[in-house]
C-alpha cells in the first residue's frame, strides 16, 4: 500500500538537494543533508517496506519485484503512475555500515548502466550527510540521465524521506 | 587443480591485445579479436571451471570463492602465489547473450569499484571481437589501474583463452 503524501507537509523540504554535473567526468553528484543518523538512513535505503514509501516522485507507486540489499544482492522494482509502468534493475556490489555502492538501469534504456555511490557521513550534530555519484560510461548518457526529470524524484522522495523521520518510521 | 601453462604454446597470441586509456572519460578499453564465436566467450567467461583456467597472469592459481554468473548474481575469487593472496569481487548486472556487465574491486583497495562491460561482436568469418570498457569514478583511480601492470594479466589470461580454445575446452 502507497501512503505518500501528495504534497510536502510543512516543514519538510528545509535541507537543499545540491544535484551537480562533474566538470571533469561523466558523473551526476546529489548532496543532501538530513535531521538523521547514518543509520536511520542506511534503512530508508535498504528495507524494502520503507523504500517503497519514498523512492522517486510523490505521484508514483513503487512496487518492488526482487529486493536483496546485501554486498552481491540485487534488486528491481516497477514505477507506476495509471497504465504507465517504469521498470529499474541493477545489484548491489556494496551494502556497508555507512555506503552502498549499486548498479542502475532504467529498462525503457536497458544499454545504460549506471554505478551509485551513496554514502552518509555523521555530522557529529544529529544530522547525517548524504552524497550520492552515479558515473556512466560518456557525457552524452549523463547529460541524458539530467535531461530525465530526475530532479523531482529526487526532491520528492528525499522530503519523503523527512516525512518518515517526522513520524517515527525510521 | 590448475592447469595452466606457465608460457604461451607456439601459435597462440597471433592477435594483439590493445589496451587504452580513454581521452574524454576516466576508462580503460581492451579489444582482442579470437578464433571463436561469441557463444564459446560466454562460456569462457561465465562457466567457472572454465574461468579459473584462464583469468589472470600465467604465475598466478585462481580460487572461485563465489560465483553466480546470471543478471543479479555476484563473483568472489582469490588469485595466490606462494603466499600471497589477491580477492576481487563484484555483482553481475547484466549477463546477456553477447554482454556481461559487472563491477570489480580488488580488496586491496575496497573504496575502488569499476563497472566493467564485455560485450562479443561476431565478425562473421569464425572470428569474434571482444571489447571490454572500465569505467571508475575519477582519472586518479583510472591511472592506478592502468599503472597496476594488468596488461600482463590480460594478455596471458587471453592467451589461455586460445590455448582452452586449441585444446576444445570451449
Amino acid at each position: 500500500m502507497n501512503t505518500r503524501n501528495q504534497t510536502a507537509p510543512e516543514g519538510v523540504g528545509r535541507y537543499p538537494t545540491e544535484i551537480t554535473a562533474d566538470p571533469d567526468v561523466p558523473g551526476v553528484r546529489i548532496e543532501r543533508t538530513f535531521d538523521a543518523t547514518p543509520e536511520q538512513l542506511m534503512r530508508a535505503h535498504t528495507d524494502p517496506e520503507l523504500v517503497v514509501r519514498w523512492l522517486g516522485p510523490r505521484d508514483l507507486t513503487m512496487t518492488i519485484d526482487r529486493w536483496d540489499a546485501r554486498t552481491g544482492g540485487e534488486y528491481r522494482y516497477v514505477h507506476s503512475r495509471g497504465d504507465e509502468e517504469y521498470g529499474f534493475h541493477g545489484c548491489f556490489h556494496e551494502v556497508g555500515a555507512n555506503r552502498i555502492v549499486q548498479t542502475f538501469t532504467f529498462e525503457g534504456y536497458p544499454d545504460g548502466v549506471s554505478l551509485e555511490t551513496i554514502t552518509f557521513t555523521d555530522l557529529g550534530d544529529g544530522r547525517t550527510k548524504l552524497e550520492a555519484f552515479s558515473i556512466v560510461d560518456s557525457f552524452a548518457a549523463r547529460d541524458m540521465m539530467l535531461a530525465s526529470g530526475m530532479e523531482t524524484g529526487v526532491e520528492q522522495g528525499y522530503e519523503q524521506i523527512e516525512e518518515l523521520l517526522a513520524e517515527g518510521a525510521l
